[in-house]
């Protein structure tokens, strides 16, 4: 059994319809009018499961960016709400986890544990959640609230949120519920645990309305990355998202982040970190290249320079594009989305690029790994990550969907199946199993196994 | 086409798994053990397709009844949330319509209408919202508050919740996605409307980012009989779901509430009105009543007096079972429930019956229309409330399930399409084409068609 001692990649399939570039939708072979169409989302997951995919991922927000004229003319902005989506993709696969965002400053934590727990069980054990803090005003606005939550307010809202979340999954023991006809006892009352939570975000009694989830809880991941994010994560991810253009930066993150795990009393392996991977395929490197600088080509300036204004903050819409950023300021007074801002003001000092060329260089990846090559060359990449301490997998950004995912799965799985570092077959029922992550004992029973 | 003058029953079928029996969840064959199982819930959502049923419904509550030992021990509390468990029946079925509850004091309306939206989209125009305003206190547990909000106020939140969501629902013309790959225009910007609702209750400023719902907005349900109810049913809603034991008072019922819709401006089919219908079948009269005595006799004294306990919302767990109710309140001092409140402490006081009678009388139908018998038996007082303006279609509340419901699909529903007052074949593409419901003119196409 050698093979199991080469690690072996997990991989998410992030389903941005119609695809990941900013103009994906004007590309020829995109499927820009079904993106709100159940047919293609059924596709797509039934090929992520073919590809043997650990999990599809989506994204979220709870606002149309119109701050901008292009926002609206040249940007998707409109998609069905995540949770939705996945129950109904729960009933049409049968492996690939189900992972979706959900915001903790929008939300109310008795929802949001009770939805992913349904999609847990309905699923028999595959749900993920996402958590996600939000970013923008525009968000705050449709929520009765005058401007976004500050970033350590936020931060501190997520713990909680999360806190009582978990506590709600274990609101019933595994074995709490008897369907015991004969003698009448449908529950064993004393397996409920109501919370009785009172902090500083919120108060919630409990138990949930729903029995404790096939995963026990499922599985977290987060995404952010600034100190507060990443600090977050330790603490409490056991999956973590995250955009780095190259190895070095890259393995830096994941040192961090994993050394941070020890404290909390956390092995290194319980914490996978799948770092975007924005993958071009071609037959020859050329025809990838090609493929590239055509996607590239259809990018209009206002939506390149919308999609800069509201990575940086700053209303760009004014300058000469063919200039320099203006100054922007430090990444510390910035209150959302501040390691990607980070990411992408460093990118345009470091290369001195002007509003053209960086908004040119991030319209596919956004930041994240972009790979332009052949099958074996985006394996190459992969293998060198996982490897060389970069990551522990990857979230496949298609360019543009559906053939963006079809080719992934077509020639870029078989090569990395063949090099040994990808399952063949899927193992295990739940996506816990998959990712190799423990199933969360319950604390009654804990306590009991300690008592004992 | 003489066929087309006797008026269509609409039909709902009304899943609580196991059953509507409050000891369903004992009887032989319910399937008790499979209440967070798809496949159960796939199998039923078929059936009652195979049926031509309008619509699938789930009820809804966000907390388990625990102020008494036996609401844990012998009733059931935890089930999947609506909308997940509906969103995952939208990709296995084709036509049949798909009804959730949720509540508009314990939700944003930017949430709930985008999730309805988007079940709109991916069921291809089958969703309906039964908006409810909760019942207990237990539930603001839950949300960070107190206690539950007062009658008059939760209806006045509910008026404008249900205005802010039907809003972000006409966000976006019909028209406005272009996906114009050619020109660059993915959306007319002049077709985007952002809300600007600035109200006592919330403040959303949109637009939602789902493009219009295919129904134009999902169908819109309510439940409340009380006068706030009906008022707020005769002015917003579309579909009533009602509880009334007798004919008569559901005919009262009826003509009370189509009375109110012209000073809206509404016609009278404009407005469907559903009572629930509570069938326990048998191959004769005698085998059904048997079969109904079979599932009384399941109902422990506990699980009778806790749920009598809720409906009248006292605690009568220390009362002798075999006397008489303790003096109650008038209904207009219950804060929830309150018109279900009435018509139980009407019965019990009408009849003179004891704690145990009574609890035994609503154990089955909780007040609904209740009928023991043969199919023809069955169908003969269906004929009798829609003949009669008692009714425009049942909510159907099979006692214990699969069974109960395969019983109505096998056996009434042929009896019904025989005497021509229920469809053969599904009509129409959406939920509002089977239910003989305008789709909602966008109101700037509206005006547009004014002003020519």
């Amino acid at each position: 059994m050698a093979a199991t001692s080469i690690p072996q990649l997990k991989l998410g399939a992030f389903f941005l319809i119609p695809g990941h570039h900013i103009a994906a939708w004007r590309y020829p072979e995109a499927e820009s009018a079904s993106v709100m169409d159940l047919g293609l989302y059924k596709r797509l997951a039934q090929t992520a499961e073919r590809g043997r995919f650990d999990l599809i991922f989506l994204a979220d927000s709870y606002s149309v960016s119109n701050r901008y004229p292009a926002a609206i003319e040249q940007i998707v902005s409109a998609r069905p709400e995540p949770l939705t989506l996945l129950s109904a993709l729960a009933s049409v696969t049968s492996h690939v986890g189900l992972a979706a965002t959900a915001s903790t400053t929008y939300n109310e934590p008795f929802h949001v544990a009770r939805k992913f727990a349904t999609l847990d069980h309905l699923s028999g054990g595959r749900a993920a959640w996402n958590v996600v803090t939000s970013k923008y005003d525009e968000e705050a606005h449709n929520f009765s609230q005058g401007s976004h939550l500050l970033h350590e307010k936020r931060y501190e809202r997520a713990e909680e949120f999360v806190r009582v979340a978990t506590g709600l999954w274990d609101s019933w023991e595994d074995d709490a519920f008897l369907y015991d006809k004969e003698n009448a006892k449908y529950a064993d009352r004393s397996k409920a645990h109501p919370l009785h939570h009172h902090g500083e975000w919120f108060s919630v009694k409990g138990p949930l309305n729903v029995s404790r989830p096939v995963q026990g809880h499922p599985v977290i991941i987060q995404a952010g990355a600034s100190e507060a994010g990443k600090e977050l994560a330790a603490k409490t991810a056991e999956v973590i998202f995250t955009a780095w253009p190259t190895l070095p930066e890259a393995r830096t993150f994941y040192a961090d982040v994993k050394g941070r795990l020890a404290k909390y009393g956390r092995a290194a392996d319980s914490l996978i970190i799948m770092p975007g991977l924005f993958p071009v395929i071609g037959r020859t490197e050329e025809e990838a290249r090609d493929k590239k600088a055509r996607l590239d080509a259809l990018v209009p300036v206002e939506a390149g320079v919308t999609l800069l204004s509201a990575l940086v903050d700053r209303d760009l819409t004014g300058c000469d594009v063919d200039g320099p950023l203006p100054d922007l300021p430090q990444a510390e007074a910035v209150n959302a989305g501040r390691s990607r801002f980070q990411l992408v003001k460093e990118l345009g000092e470091r290369e001195g690029l002007t509003i053209r060329q960086l908004y040119q260089r991030i319209s596919g990846a956004r930041g994240h790994l972009e790979v332009v090559g052949t099958p074996a060359q985006i394996a190459d990449t992969m293998e060198e990550w996982l490897l060389g301490g970069a990551c522990d997998g990857f979230n496949i950004m298609p360019p543009y969907f559906p053939g963006g995912l079809d080719d992934f799965v077509e020639f870029v799985v078989p090569e990395l199946q063949r090099r040994g570092i990808f399952r063949t077959e899927y193992e295990g029922a739940t996506l816990r199993d998959r990712l190799g992550l423990a199933r969360p004992v319950h604390p009654a029973a804990a306590a009991g196994a300690t008592s004992r």
